[in-house]
């Protein structure tokens, strides 16, 4: 078995662990070691470095500090890597931990983080779901059941200063033109719950004060949260500084296109088996400048769909131009609309969309003014028949169970 | 063989075809009916009834009057259907005619129509692509070839008047917001070149006055332009007049998702053989608002992709929040700056990614402030390795051959 | 549209078509001339010639006299072909006659040819299959329905003298090991049912004497009934002789593995476009004796499958050592046997087994002193859930309808 | 994480090992005892108990005493299990042992064992398989990786005594009809290696003469070798004694239908995840004589192959009446000769065609005299192009390598 370069107690505060960050800066500290060519293990917390338990209350979703995230193993140094090569990761396999066969998935409050349908869903939620080998369910959400597509959620390569200058410039130039707007529009740095790997003392405090959030994806990758970046996959990353520094967390055990529920996919605490090579100046030969990849050989192949149109007329009737998100949104809730037909709760029906391997097509992008968006549900994931017929749809899901909700507190 | 209820004469203006319309409006004449259960065959123009020719000159996409398009055919009466109802099709065929084997690409001018990248391709541009039996090539692309996913652009039924008026309101509303614009925000409904069908005279020059342009998908379904909804595929379409009036056009012999090159996918005049039924009461019974559909069983299986990703920040530095249709664009601008380091042209390599079986997907659309959208490059349609290693990439495109344009006329 | 070399005309007798033929000799002259690079579309007979009609009766699979088979398209001479060379076949799309929307499967007699289960299945039995569009289902067979898998069962080059000789040889000489079995070992050569396309008078009657019957597949190809030669795929078959002479009939829409209802598969009449392309001097650069080919990306993808498990103990409880033939009929029976818990009937079951896109894989080949052998039965061709659960099966086929039978004639 | 039942030390004897057996009898004892709903893991051996080495020379395979396979895990007891019942096993998952992160395939000498090729390949010879994450390579043989389709390849429960009987009976007259034999026809019942797990003294020796040895498949299941069982199967097992007792073991990595090498597959130590569940009565419902099974949703998805045929005429020109065996015989020959062209050896070929998940395909078999078999060699496991194209084959297997080889002793 190849080392495990980092190894996370899930018992232990991520902040006590040197090995890992949770802000993306240059300065921090390589964790570890590897030379091109080399096999190696690093395990990682959830992206929430264990906030969230396995209960059937949702006030952990609601009263999480989200600038505590994401907690990432990392940086890894590898010897040889200079800015302008590509990395080479094979993400040979990815796993979960033995004391840990669970995960979460959740809506924020709209006071707190929000989500991609925050304004249906406005309260905390949250439903657990179990690992059982390769597949999953929750005791939440009944009548489903599926095999993960297990990804890391959040991986790259560290910044230099500059391209770290271009991005604090851009988002905290983009917060300003609506500061106080509810979620934000983006997330500055914030120097007190940083978690800068090795660097302490000033170094540590000066570092946090400009390290970036990891919470968008951007130029280096980062939180991509793309479902098929899965165990398998050979990913080429843009490098930045010597030894590349690459880290990786916020492990999804399945994830829908979007990852529209946003506290997450089907989160969970894990460790990934990569191979790193490098390509020597590989950016300027293939014009990288974000990362590319390419698919695993071995991933669920569910291939039976029931696809959802959506086009860019918002729920309102107003008319956007050419807007993806608006029509992914409205596939979204025709897909929502449509399962609760077979007894779902809306909320179960938003996590199914969240959790399971459901894809996002950009359909038809330049038929002025609508976008059209499709959502593909994969019919097989349901224990029973879910397309429609001349019958009328059958109410499967009666068992009452639906996922906990939070209020705020006022 | 079943029968050709609507047969087009590709000889023939559309315009003299009874049986054709490029509007949508609920005065128009059933072209035909059937009962639930018939299956029959349509033949269909190309979207623009035959202005593009099969040429080395890019004048006729830069000339064309877009406002002749779409020529669709039917509408076809289901005996039976009535509002309320889903009318399921079944697309159990579609072809192209044995005197046409050949179907174009394109870019509009910035001054005509535009596109999804107008900005980095200006001008009008024009590919024409020779088809096989299930396959397709172009003599301005060398290098590339693959099995057609063939599909039609255009399908829905008509629209009830209460349904149009909620079009043309929203859609005259939207253009009033920024009148000037070039390309426009959207298209209003223009008599003149409206084609009605068998309807004539007075009762024409009213349902041409406000029938709706048939550039956008809609509520219907309409001009959805998705690949996958190709020969094979079942469709669940809204009902909202009696007979349900279904009109089909547009065909592709392939398309990527988003068909950002506009000047269509691969277009082609052909033929569909489908079968119809109903589902009595369908849309309340599942809470269909816009069309869903089951992907067909025998599609190509291109599974070798390599895959492009994008981020909501544009070409020139800009954030922009959440926006999937900036994200894709960088995606796909990603993917033509890679494809310029094996020879192509970025022309070639924009029409690639308008024509071939490529995949736009929505991957994460909740990490503020950048969504992520992905471009998935099938490698298996081109005829050398396009992916990357440690020795760079090779110039296989070496002809000097590029897409035909032409300057817009002064 | 590519040029149509060989046409049939099913209202004609296959006899009277001089680009047609029925045996494989050197001697039979070439029907047409093409280039390499060429594409071109032939048109063929099913492989009876037209014998077996659209109706509810077995008599015509009882009473055929199968010398007259198979009816091949044939020989096209490809200028430049030597022996030696290998000739690349893309079999670019492949279909129906308009006029021929049907195909038929059967049992044939234990008297007149048998089949793989003739024991079980000892007198003629047929079933006739509509086409719709890509799609079949049979009035005999309720509750299954699927795409077809359009391929020909049959295709090859002309043999030389030598490899002429070595298959007569061979044939005879086994014949006459058990010369008076029935069915017969093999089937010799016999001049009187012979058409040898152009050859007339008494070059046609000194190689019909030892025209090569068609009825198994050998070094060339041939009666190869390899259900994934789709139309898609591209071959690579060993030259013989000056031109190649490349012949094709025995079209299926669909066939299992195994092709064990021998009376075909779905038998259809219907036309092949290819292009043809030569290796010069490929068989020995390759090291080639049969024909290699690669599959069609563009093929059904049913992937939820029941697979039986059968080893080569036989039904008298024989034990047989490491026999295939023998565990793959097991499982067949197997197959057989739990559909019949879903109201099917045995032929309707074997007949299923004849033309749906089943698999057959020999499983384990080593472990003496027993081969096993899988059936892989896709279940999305069934309109019901045909895996097994806790409550048992259901009798979904209730109607009464089964295959027509023809009892021997006395 | 659920309970691991039995667990094996790789430093310690399989004969010590109280959970373990390599034999079938009724009177072995339940190694463990689940209920139906639960899941758990088991630990195997590999299928030699650890007696082939991680080395470079094949004398371990030479002089295996082959008595003393398979070493299972088991049996495990299932609650309420009665005769006549199905046992549901889900395969939730499969792993190899963090510790013996590599397997081994080999070919078998004549003298012991032999093996499919055993006429071409008469001695010992040994590859050894690196384990990367879902990945594996051969120093053995270069220009090979490819994801492994993990499986059991023996996986079965007791047998009651009357079906002990007719194995014994039925395989025990097989072998006197040729006595003699090398290798042989079976493997009679063999005391004095027999391993019947907590079976003691005499009860143990009275068992021991009479207990089917584990190399064939059975009406149970067994040692099918069924490449596709892989991790994600759900498996329906006929249950003969009350408990059923379930056993697992002979893990496999990857394998090729046919387990054409013998000395396995690419054989591994490891564990199976797996759950049970009763169909009571299921054998009579469902007409269930041997195990039937559903395939996982996650496999490799290799679709790119190059096919190869083979008939039923044998390497010396004899002909045989539809026999699978020699068909698959000449295929894999052909592929083998296909594969020196670009430099392997024919023992490194053959080694392919046993461990990569090549598939064998019953092609066609009622075409008299002749079987058509095809061996499907996925193209995407090679890290060169191995297609034939016009230029020939280019030597890309040039190092020297080959599988060490150990000539008999004398």
């Amino acid at each position: 078995m190849p080392d495990t370069l980092i190894k996370v107690d899930l018992e232990q505060s991520a902040y006590d662990n040197e090995q890992v960050h949770n802000r993306w800066h240059p300065d921090i500290p390589m964790a570890c070691w590897v030379k091109p060519g080399d096999d190696f293990v690093l395990e990682t917390y959830d992206w929430t470095g264990g906030f969230i338990k396995n209960d059937d209350s949702a006030d952990d979703v609601r009263d999480i500090d989200l600038s505590i995230v994401h907690f990432l193993s990392g940086p890894v140094g590898v010897h040889g890597a200079e800015p302008g090569d590509l990395l080479v990761v094979d993400l040979l396999d990815i796993g979960t931990k033995a004391e840990r066969q669970w995960g979460f998935n959740g809506f924020f409050s709209k006071q707190n983080g929000g989500g991609f349908l925050t304004e249906h869903f406005p309260y905390a939620q949250k439903s657990i779901w179990d690992f059982h080998g390769l597949f999953t369910d929750s005791r939440h959400i009944p009548g489903v059941s599926f095999a993960g597509l297990i990804h890391p959620g959040l991986i790259g390569c560290l910044p230099d200063p500059k391209l770290l200058e271009t991005w604090n410039d851009r988002e905290i130039g983009f917060i300003a033109t609506q500061p106080d707007r509810v979620p934000p529009l983006a997330n500055a740095p914030f120097a007190p719950t940083a978690h800068m790997g090795k660097l302490q003392g000033a170094a540590r405090d000066t570092a946090a004060a400009t390290g970036a959030r990891t919470v968008p994806p951007r130029e280096h990758g980062g939180n991509c949260d793309i479902k098929d970046l899965s165990r398998g996959s050979k990913i080429y990353f843009p490098v930045y500084v010597d030894g590349a520094g690459l880290s990786v967390g916020d492990l999804h055990f399945s994830q829908g296109d979007g990852e529209i529920t946003f506290c997450g996919a089907i989160e969970m605490a894990g460790w990934v088996h990569m191979k790193v090579d490098l390509i020597k100046g590989g950016m300027a030969k293939y014009g990288i400048r974000n990362p590319i990849f390419k698919p695993s050989p071995i991933t669920p192949h569910y291939n039976d769909y029931l696809i959802f149109e959506g086009i860019s007329v918002d729920e309102a009737g107003q008319q956007h131009y050419l807007d993806v998100h608006v029509a992914y949104r409205q596939a979204c809730l025709n897909a929502i609309e449509y399962m609760t037909k077979f007894g779902y709760s809306r909320a179960q029906a938003y996590s199914i969309l969240g959790t399971a391997p459901v894809q996002g097509h950009i359909s038809g992008v330049v038929d002025i003014p609508n976008a059209c968006a499709t959502l593909w549900l994969p019919t097989q994931i349901f224990n029973f028949d879910i397309s429609p017929n001349a019958s009328g749809p059958v109410k499967h899901i009666t068992s009452g169970v639906d996922l906990p909700l939070s209020l705020d507190r006022v």
